[in-house]
């Protein structure tokens, strides 16, 4: 393309940004929220559990005690995440709070195999990316250093861990979302799952298997999750997976209950160090959600009407963007079979610039570098497309709004480097 | 008395006791839980907010958002407190979960008045004995070395906690329930407060002022809440107060909203900590309570409901106390104006003895020494009455027994001593 064809093309998006910019938007696409249909499908659990507040397997939710939850809840948690009723523990409204725990238990105590308290030493943490700023921000926050590793279409860069992990035993932790990873929808295999499970590492070397997507499928053929617990005690490492879940995008995103599965001593390790802080989770809400899911077909059922919801959500942000930039081969995204988000990476060197533009328009993105450790995309490439809260009208002008802010970024770093 | 008589009354008393035991009790009288007909005054909040999920200043409480909760909630903490809506944040199912979250902050940061992390060095809590068994719980758990202050029935012995903060500015922190006091039922007073909050300390020290009884009066003269938060300003130390509360005892123990209050830097420190946590508490249940109680008088007037309900059992322990123990001399008892217990005194030796009795006959008390730091009651001497969870019929039957088996601890220490 000549210099010349790009200032016309230039041009012609710079009339086409205006035009955006005069249209007075105000749209966000920045965070993972359900919209308000996907929570109307829950509207049942409002009115719950009524005079019907004894669990089936007889405890008073009222009152206090059980800190590891309703069994019945455990039943629904151990069958979604293949871990097992015995394994799987329900717990509060919130799994990132489970998470944190869990690290300032480590630093503050040490887990089971650790020789002395995280805290007693530099820690790192391998961080597939792109990934999950929650996930970036607790470790940020307790100064445990951050590596990147390359989140791949069939999970994270086995080989790069294997090297890192061989290389230095102050690695003790590793975040993974590994069903419809936030933000590139892509799921682990379960090859690269064993062999993750397998490689040598420090004996306190935890994954964080935050499986928050285990069932939020956008196809008839959702992958079964992997018995990931089975699966490390078979490698030899029963300790090294932490499994997390919740219902917050299921049921009410804020509301809903939390689920932790690991080894028994894990477990135990976790529920000794929780019992300092709380005498237990909300039962009453466990309660509502045993009602009202059932089992994990009422849940599998559930999700469907999800995805009639928000499965055309993804293919209008899809449409868009192959409509707009298909051709120009500027920009490449994933397409994602489930979970929340669409994962775009435009021309190196202008995502904060196209974040700039589009927030000058009215269009509030996720701000630049945010799924990466310490905000820093290193190519200064990637946005998070969040389909799922606005509606679909809304996400048509933004989407198109957000097209048109990359490609006028994307000429003007051409034309700088003419 | 002789021992003759003494062994007479020996005698007796073992007869009445191996009855006890032939009875084959299965009685409990160790956790401060309500009874079912107490939960059964918040049976219209196991309905709500059913289609009425908008709080009343347009949030959608069943999507993510809002890390300081609900301003209506906000509100009513605030008028329950005396703490004002602006200094009163609202939060999860479990204040202890914030108590402990707020010092493992302070542990890993530092408060906003610290120079370094309370965990880079030792450091000291006062406790006023007896006490709350899980504040000392957290800070037994955390290495925070706890040293025993009289609660007297003003509060706190002031000068004991002069001298000790004068001395050493390793002690970082005092725990107090300020009204109707876990076990003792003292209230502290204005005078011992504001003493209290005026004294030479440690930058970064911190009382945690835990008002879960605030509201749970057993008389009609009760006690307002002291304006703590402006007091402490008075005194020059703004920061030196979190207040806790919840409405575990108001509404559903383990499924009610808890507050914490304090100045706004340290609530601002406090929320952004909490931010890498959760993305906000559960804000469908913070709005049922807001339906159900409305405002400060909706919770005062509940709170009487529960005071027809539990004050008889307060008096018939009483009742009992001076019945079979009153005339012997051998034991002292409080007599709380609310609150959730009795704190009885029997003769110094004897309390694990008396227990340990009561457990063979059937009767369960809260463990020996669980109201002192390290679970270590250095006289020997208290027993926590929780009078609410078992029905009438239970609580005198139970209490009787506990009267025999401090009477035959009693004998035996004064025979052993003859």
């Amino acid at each position: 393309m000549s210099v010349e064809e790009l200032r016309t093309i230039r041009t012609d998006l710079q009339k086409r940004y205006d035009a955006l910019c005069a249209a007075g938007l105000k749209l966000d696409l920045t965070r993972g929220k359900p919209g308000a249909d996907q929570l109307d499908l829950s509207a049942p659990m409002l009115s719950l559990p009524g005079d019907d507040y004894i669990s089936p397997s007889g405890t008073d939710c009222r009152n206090y005690g059980g800190v590891t939850g309703l069994p019945e809840l455990r039943a629904i948690f151990g069958e979604m995440f293949a871990t097992g009723a015995e394994r799987t523990i329900a717990l509060g409204n919130a799994s990132l709070q489970v998470m944190h725990d869990i690290i300032v238990f480590s630093l503050l105590h040490g887990n089971v195999d650790s020789e002395k308290p995280w805290g007693a030493q530099p820690i790192k943490f391998l961080c597939p990316v792109p990934g999950y700023d929650r996930h970036f921000g607790i470790t940020e926050k307790y100064g445990i250093e951050m590596i990147n590793i390359a989140m791949n279409p069939n999970g994270p860069d086995v080989d790069a861990c294997a090297q890192l992990l061989a290389d230095d035993p102050s690695i003790k932790g590793m975040w993974l979302v590994p069903t419809y990873s936030n933000p590139t929808g892509y799921t682990v295999t379960d090859d690269v799952a064993r062999r993750l499970l397998a490689l040598d590492a420090a004996a306190d070397f935890r994954v964080f298997w935050d499986n928050a997507y285990a069932v939020h499928t956008l196809v008839d053929a959702a992958p079964a999750p992997l018995p990931i617990l089975d699966m490390a005690e078979e490698a030899g490492h029963q300790n090294r997976v932490y499994v997390f879940g919740s219902t917050s995008k299921i049921t009410f995103a804020g509301a809903g209950v939390a689920a932790l599965a690991s080894s028994q001593a894990n477990l135990d390790w976790f529920t000794r160090n929780i019992s300092a802080a709380t005498i237990g989770p909300d039962k009453i809400n466990q309660l509502r959600h045993v009602q009202f899911l059932r089992d994990a077909d009422g849940v599998r059922a559930h999700m469907a009407r999800h995805r009639e919801i928000i499965a055309p959500k993804f293919q209008l942000v899809l449409d868009i963007l192959e409509d707009r930039m298909g051709d120009a081969k500027i920009a490449s995204w994933t397409s994602p079979e489930g979970g929340y988000f669409i994962s775009l990476d435009v021309v190196d060197g202008t995502a904060a610039r196209t974040i700039a533009l589009a927030k000058d328009a009215g269009i509030a993105l996720t701000a630049a570098g945010s799924a990466f450790p310490y905000k820093t995309d290193p190519h200064d490439r990637n946005i998070r497309i969040a389909p799922t809260f606005p509606t679909t009208d809304e996400l048509r002008t933004a989407m198109d709004g957000v097209a048109t802010c990359a490609l006028l970024s994307a000429t003007e770093v051409l034309l700088d480097a003419q």
